[in-house]
């Protein structure tokens, strides 16, 4: 069984953003989902990491939060497509969507509206200690919220960051030449106490 | 149980050069390896791979091939460390230190000297269908003769190729400032038939 | 007469960063800068901008405004080094340091501690209208309090940014591999009234 | 007056493919063209490299390479937009179309078709000694024939390489996200003798 890794081509997509597989993968894999955790994916999008979430946890379950009617029936498209049951669409937007949700043990959030501190603030709550918070971020403003929230709450988190860039080959003729994909940072923050 | 995504920081590497956490992800995940897969890693280095490639085909095998003696013995120190048993260290050099191993189901080439050609060949003969090989590639020189020998061979692999690039956030004092890490082309090759 | 591009190399360096060629090269083009420029190079550093920048404005003026006293020796050597003699070097931190300076026609800010938006308010009643401020912007909190200004004063300035990355081939024997320097921010901002 | 950095959209473009702003700033910095300098334009495409090597050589000439009849068209309409007339245009495929040009002091390589080492051959015959040929690079297969041939002609020409990748950032609402340009390695070869 393949854990994570699924082609972007594999997804329906329609108009939706996707989280691009590279990066998709290194979410997955920073978030350190084990069989039975319970994950928010917070602006699921496509559901393309809530599929993929729902396969790592496999005894667990995913919620996948979005406020978007198109993004949702993506993800319950997906969800057939893949096979996959182990993940509640939660309509509506974070926090206020979170309320009725139980306790986690991994967060991804790929969209945050403008509410990332109070989502912050909430997902501390429900997370358990040594659970890990993943953000995407592709603008400016995003990462520099998200870094000014985590060093604002030292007590609380431990942070790490990246920048990932990938450069696609594409086949043109007798050569083979660098196709750009928009970078993105990815930060990983482990709850302390 | 965490399939892969070891901090660099918990592998044993005196100076020998490692695989950094992002791309030995990225490459794991990419090889699409199953819990009863054989494995080669050729050039293996430390072992980074191999290690987080063991745990991951737990009911398999990674013939971890490496010539030099700094990082045989790195390897076999990180097996100790992270308690992994599946692996059977290969002394030598590649093409002919894979003579008398058994048919694999992936295949990952850290570092092919200048017999990628020769290595390939060998790989292509004891691949299943289906299977994939890895490449990490650092210089123009390997990518280049790498994209030469699978366009030279349509017929029996696929491919696709990326170049990564990965900047680390580092804090200093009240600023997150980018430390770029050196980039990296991973190819996927898909054996076709 | 070259313009601009010396060798990182061809500066006095001492242990105080430098601005890299490339990113030089890109900073003072995209300045505009004429030849009987008035130019604030804020945040001198080395004096590596400051030098080209007057090689360009060879018949003008560059104000070097520097806090630090190593980066203030280097700059004075480094203008005895290239021969340049139309730079004033300024000892002190902006906004302060720009009190008796006359109007500019362009402005390089490559430091600005945590002063930006008062700097950036001088520089507005300073610079004449269709002139250019060039940011160099290293850490994510500065390139966030850049933006966060220009979009307050969308009245003032309009601007573009990039992000530039370059990686240098190096040669190890028979091959040429990368050598990652880190990516930096260039915001251009020009006056609008 | 501006020596280089014409805007992208300044330039008349069609369907020819055009060296963006940063890659050709560094491009013609790196050549370190002088005013009275013979530059050859191996490639030319739409002009905005000859354009601007025209601008900064404005007692010299430029001779603007290029086969593609829709690019010759492009050219010249250019040098009417920028009043530009020490351009020749010379319809043809280098090495052959270099036949009856003058010796040169700096070269730009944009486009060699698969001609790369027999227009470096006759390059190097009509460089003066110490001018610079500078290549820009967007496939693996031409940066490796470049740096093979350089490797391979060490006493004729020393070399530096760079990739260089840029990210634009796009202002979409209250937000700044990257948006990815193709990566290019930019040579600079330097005759030695």
């Amino acid at each position: 069984m393949i854990f994570c890794g699924i082609d972007d081509s594999e997804f329906i997509r329609g108009k939706v953003p996707m989280t691009k597989q590279e990066v998709r993968i290194l979410t997955l894999t920073k978030a350190r989902i084990a069989p039975s955790d319970i994950v928010y994916d917070i602006g699921a999008g496509t559901g393309s990491i809530s599929i993929e979430a729902a396969r790592i946890a496999h005894e667990g379950k995913v919620f996948a939060i979005e406020r978007n009617p198109a993004g949702i029936s993506l993800i319950k498209e997906n969800m057939k497509k893949f096979q996959v049951e182990n993940i509640e669409v939660v309509s509506g937007e974070a926090p206020g969507a979170l309320a009725g949700l139980p306790n986690c043990d991994a967060v991804i959030i790929g969209g945050s509206g403008r509410n990332l501190d109070d989502i912050l603030d909430i997902v501390h709550e429900r997370l358990k200690v040594g659970g890990r918070v993943i953000l995407n971020c592709i603008t400016i403003q995003t990462i520099s919220s998200c870094l000014e929230y985590l060093r604002a709450h030292k007590d609380e988190f431990d942070y790490e960051a990246i920048q990932v860039q990938v450069n696609r080959l594409k086949a043109v003729g007798p050569y083979d030449m660098a196709d750009a994909v928009n970078p993105i940072y990815i930060v990983t923050a482990i709850k302390k106490v």
